[in-house]
C-alpha cells in the first residue's frame, strides 16, 4: 500500500542529486547525513536527478540506468527510507518537463547568461562541450523540479544561491503574469562536512581520489596508505603538522574528539608515524561503515528492489505534480 | 469509434499554425486551401501550435484558449475533416515537452543564436520582450513537434527553411550520438497565394487590414470600398493602372481569367470606376465565402464540438507519440 508523505505540520523541503553511480565517503558526509537528519525533520522529497545529468552528459549516457541503480541502493542502506519520505526519479515525471518548458516562455535570457555556475563552467569544464540550449537552462529545470512538488525550503551550499534567487525569481515573474500559486523557496544554507580525497583534493568520482562506501577493508586501507601527510615528515620520529595532513583532515570524521587530541599530540612529538594513524583510520573509516555495507549487500540481492521503489515513488509523488501542472495549465489559459 | 488515419502509402506531412484567432483570407489561400490539398494527397498531422504562441505571447494569454476554439472551427468548416487527416492542439501531447527537454541537451546554443528568424525577430519586434529563454529555442520546440510524429514532410515558405534546416541537423546529432530512430524532415515547399490587406500589406490581423472569413456581407463591403486602387485614378474615368491597384490584386483570387481580363482592359481604359470594380469584388468574396459561412454557422452551434474534435483528436495521435518517447528514452538509456 502506497501511502504520501504528508505531514502538513512540516515544512516541505527538496533536494535532487545527479546519479553519478556509487557513493563515497564525500556523499555520505556531504549529503547522506544531511538527508537522514531533513528526513527526520521535513516532509522529504529526494529525487535523482537524471534529466540534470544529461545537460552535462548528453554525449554517453551509457552508464546513467546503473548509477541511478547504484545511488539508489546506496540511500536506501544508509537509511533513507520512503516509508519517511518521498524517494522518485526526475524522468519519471514527465510534468516537470512540461513545466520546464512553461516556464523557460517567461525567463530572460539574461538571467542565464549571468548566472555565475554557467559561465564558470563553461570556462573550467573543457572535456565536454557544455555550450548547449539545455545547459544554460539547467537553472529554469532546477525551479521547475522545486516549484513542482510545492517545496517551502531547498538545502543549498553557498555556491547554489544564485541558482535558488534565479528559481525565486522566475516564480516571481509567474506571479506577476498568471497568479499568486507557485511557492518561492526559501535556502535552507547546509552545513556539510568537507572530506579530503586520496590526493587531498576535494573527493570525487572524477578525481579518482574516492572512497566509496562499498570499499571493503582491504580497499579502504590500500587507498588510505595512498593519502598525503605532512611532505616534512619522512621518518616515523620526524614531528608533522597535522593541520596539512589530509589523513588528520579525514580522520576529523571518523575519530572522536579525544582521539584527535591524542593523535594530534603524538604526531607533533613524532611519536606517532604516518603508517600506523593510516592505519587506524581505515579501520575507523571500515567500522563505521561496517553496518551500511551489511544492508548495502542484502538490499542488492533483492531482486526489483530498485524498480519498485522508484514506481512506489513516483506513485506518491505524481498526484503532486498533476495537481500543480493542472493548476499552472489554468492560470496560463492552455486549458 | 476513433480511428488512426494512417495510409501507409503516403508520406506523413506535418504543419502547425498558431492559434490567431478567427481566421482571415490570408489564412484561407496561404494555408488552408494548402491544407485541403495535403489532406487529399498525405497521410496529414495538422496542429494548433499554442505552446508556440506562449513563446512571444507569454505576457497576456487572456484570448489563448479563444483562439483556438475559433481556429477549430474555421477549419472544420473549410472542409479539414478529422476523418481524414489528424488534427490535434499541441499542449495535449506533453510528450513533445519532453523530447523538447531532450534535445535541448544536444542543441548548440550557436545554432539557435545564428537562426537568421530569430534575430530578426529581435530586431522588429519591438512591444514584446522576446529576449527569453523559451523564444530562442523555438525551433527546438518545433524539431520536437516534427519529430515525434515521424513526419517525412513539412510544408515550409522560402523564409521557413532555415527552421527546418535547423530541425534536421537537430536530428543528425541525435543519430550521431543515440543511433538511427529520428527522420530527417523533408521541405515541401509551399506556393502559397499572398493576398493583400485593405491597405496594400500583407493581410494581418495585426495590421488590422484583414477580412475575416466569418465577414458578413457588408462588412466584406465596407473593407473592400477602404481598399486602395491607383492613386492617379481619382474619377471613375480617368484611366488606371492594375499592376499597383490592391484591388485588382486581391481580385486575382477571386475572378475568372476572363474576368480579370476585362478588368484590366476597362480599368486602363478608364471605362471601368473603382466603385463598381469594388462592388465586384466584395461581391465575388462573399460568394465565395457563403458555403464557407453556413458550415461555420452551424458548426460553431453544435455544443462541445470544439471539446470532442481536440479530445478524438489528441487520443488519435497520442500513441505515435508515446511510442516515439518510449523509444528515445530507451536509446538516450534514461530507462
Amino acid at each position: 500500500m502506497v501511502t504520501e508523505v504528508k505531514d502538513t505540520s512540516k515544512k516541505r523541503m527538496l533536494t535532487g542529486y545527479r546519479p553519478t553511480g556509487r557513493l563515497h565517503l564525500g556523499h555520505w558526509h556531504g549529503n547522506l547525513l544531511n538527508m537522514l537528519k531533513y528526513q527526520a525533520e521535513y516532509e522529504s522529497y529526494f529525487f535523482i536527478a537524471d534529466w540534470h545529468a544529461l545537460t552535462s552528459d548528453y554525449a554517453d549516457t551509457s552508464q546513467l540506468l546503473a548509477n541511478v541503480e547504484e545511488m539508489i541502493l546506496d540511500w536506501l542502506a544508509a537509511g533513507i527510507d520512503p516509508d519517511k519520505c518521498n524517494i522518485y526519479r526526475q524522468s519519471d515525471l514527465p510534468e516537470v518537463a512540461e513545466l520546464h518548458l512553461y516556464l523557460s516562455m517567461i525567463t530572460p535570457l539574461g538571467w542565464l547568461q549571468r548566472n555565475p555556475t554557467y559561465k564558470e563552467q563553461q570556462e573550467q569544464v573543457t572535456t565536454k562541450d557544455l555550450s548547449t540550449y539545455g545547459f544554460l537552462g539547467y537553472p529554469v529545470l532546477q525551479c521547475a523540479d522545486i516549484v513542482i512538488m510545492g517545496a517551502d525550503v531547498v538545502p543549498v551550499g553557498e555556491d547554489q544561491l544564485p541558482h535558488l534567487e534565479l528559481a525565486r525569481e522566475i516564480v516571481r515573474r509567474f506571479t506577476h503574469f498568471y497568479g499568486d500559486y507557485l511557492i518561492e523557496p526559501q535556502a535552507l544554507v547546509s552545513h556539510a562536512k568537507k572530506v579530503p580525497g586520496t590526493d587531498g583534493r576535494k573527493m570525487s568520482k572524477s578525481y579518482d581520489n574516492a572512497i566509496f562506501l562499498t570499499d571493503e577493508k582491504d580497499d579502504v586501507a590500500k587507498k588510505v596508505r595512498q593519502m598525503i601527510t605532512d611532505p616534512a615528515k619522512i621518518r616515523k620520529d620526524d614531528p608533522g603538522d597535522p593541520d596539512i595532513c589530509s589523513v588528520f583532515e579525514l580522520d576529523k570524521a571518523y575519530a572522536s574528539a579525544e582521539e584527535l587530541a591524542k593523535i594530534d599530540k603524538e604526531c607533533r612529538a613524532g611519536t606517532l608515524g604516518c603508517v600506523e594513524h593510516k592505519l587506524g583510520l581505515a579501520e575507523r573509516t571500515s567500522a563505521s561503515l561496517a553496518d551500511f555495507q551489511t544492508r548495502r549487500a542484502e538490499l542488492g540481492g533483492v531482486a526489483g528492489l530498485v524498480d519498485q521503489t522508484l514506481a512506489e515513488g513516483a506513485a506518491k509523488v505524481r498526484p503532486i505534480a498533476e495537481e500543480a501542472m493542472h493548476t499552472v495549465r489554468k492560470l496560463m489559459k492552455v486549458e
